[in-house]
């Protein structure tokens, strides 16, 4: 049995609790937050506390809390020598405090409070200064994901870059789609098989094979049209850098 | 029984073949396209020309050409007062010959060769010029999917617009994300989770409520970081674009 203490209770956490819990192999034996949370069902029965110094004993502690303050709460942490791992995409597995075995346990996912998510398929990003806590990473990984992996920091930094491009920014892409078509009182419902598709298409096309439309096969016509309807709209700018890109392709 | 002819052969039509073949209630009495095609199974029963003067007499013909083609051939048929459509979302309804009875009949949808689609769900959008037309278009389109709506050619050019947005340059995005991850020898597979939760979290929430990362949070340090890993790259404009409109939003 891995015995695991979530530091933080923020998305990432929680959902790996959710994924965590009802795990043959794995025990939360504690729940710690700076700001009091109530567990509620079915997490009622995991001790909480938000006593930095009452943090229990257990085989890694998975801290889940915004990435500038990786660093100091790590450092403020009283024990030593522990499997200290955190979750994030985006920061170094070195803005942990050196005091205790350093690592990383990065779920390459979107959370949000109201999804559930299916934490079989997603990658489960590891990386730890020993092999030994690299071992006991991956089986934990495994217990609730197909696809761990071993990255370094290095190539972490770029996929978390690679995952903003495809998600943050394709979201606000759903927002301009939707804004265009709030100003025609259309419902953004009608693109929504659409945005499906395509996500769906890579899947089994590379984006070059799937990539359609009128800047890629430089229709000069549709792109002008285009164009004029965006006048004195912000979005233009998008439009052009987008066109002007899938021309060079 | 609605007897049907489809003009064209192209993305839109092949897969308006595949929807309408083995319906009760329509006939895909002949198909015409410029070049000569092999009909293959299970369409090798379908009557094929590539004469323009032998179309057969139908209740309505399909037009799928490229935009810019739409005039032109539709001035070309040598019959008259007949049903005409095109299933553009770009084209206005009257790039059409006006010596025919004009109208649209657009799958708002991203079509490849490879991929089946489940037409049931796809909005298709109807215009016509007069309404026994307009309820002969809805008849067919109810007969292949559950979403058939009128809109004009005005809202249909912005929604047009707004598909561009969701489908073209989405796909620009996943292509970004897959070469950035290809100079680290990372697999496109890692992000295929992602995105796949990013498509479907638009289902249950707006994009404005769906919107998370860096730029939303103004988190300053990892925007920082991540433009310097951009550094010299192409990419680094798009970044920036997306960065400075999701602060603002």
């Amino acid at each position: 049995m891995i015995k695991v203490v979530l530091l933080g209770f923020g998305n990432v956490n929680s959902h790996l609790l959710n994924a965590l819990h009802n795990n043959s192999k794995v025990s939360v034996i504690q729940v710690f937050n700076r700001n009091i949370i109530k567990m509620i069902s079915p997490f009622e029965k995991i001790p909480f506390t938000d006593d930095i110094s009452k943090i229990a004993d257990a085989d890694i502690y998975i801290i889940g809390i915004p990435d500038d303050a990786i660093s100091s709460f790590s450092e403020s942490l009283s024990f030593q020598n522990k499997l200290v791992v955190h979750t994030s995409g985006g920061a170094a597995m070195n803005a942990l405090a050196a005091k205790n075995r350093r690592g990383v346990f990065y779920p390459l996912q979107t959370f949000s409070k109201q999804r559930k998510v299916a934490f079989k398929e997603i990658p489960i990003c590891i990386e730890a200064e020993n092999p030994a806590d690299l071992e006991l990473l991956r089986k934990l990984g495994e217990t609730i994901s197909e696809n761990v992996v071993e990255i370094s920091s290095e190539k972490r930094a770029k996929l978390h870059l690679a995952a903003v491009f495809v998600n943050n920014f394709v979201n606000h892409l759903y927002g301009i789609g939707s804004e265009i078509l709030k100003d025609e009182k259309l419902p953004f419902d009608l693109l929504k098989p659409l945005i499906a598709e395509t996500a769906s298409k890579i899947k089994t096309l590379s984006p070059e094979e799937a990539q359609t439309g009128p800047a890629k096969r430089n229709d000069k016509k549709t792109i002008e049209k285009h164009l004029h309807l965006l006048e004195n709209n912000s979005y233009r700018d998008f439009y052009e850098m987008f066109t002007k890109a899938l021309k060079k392709d």
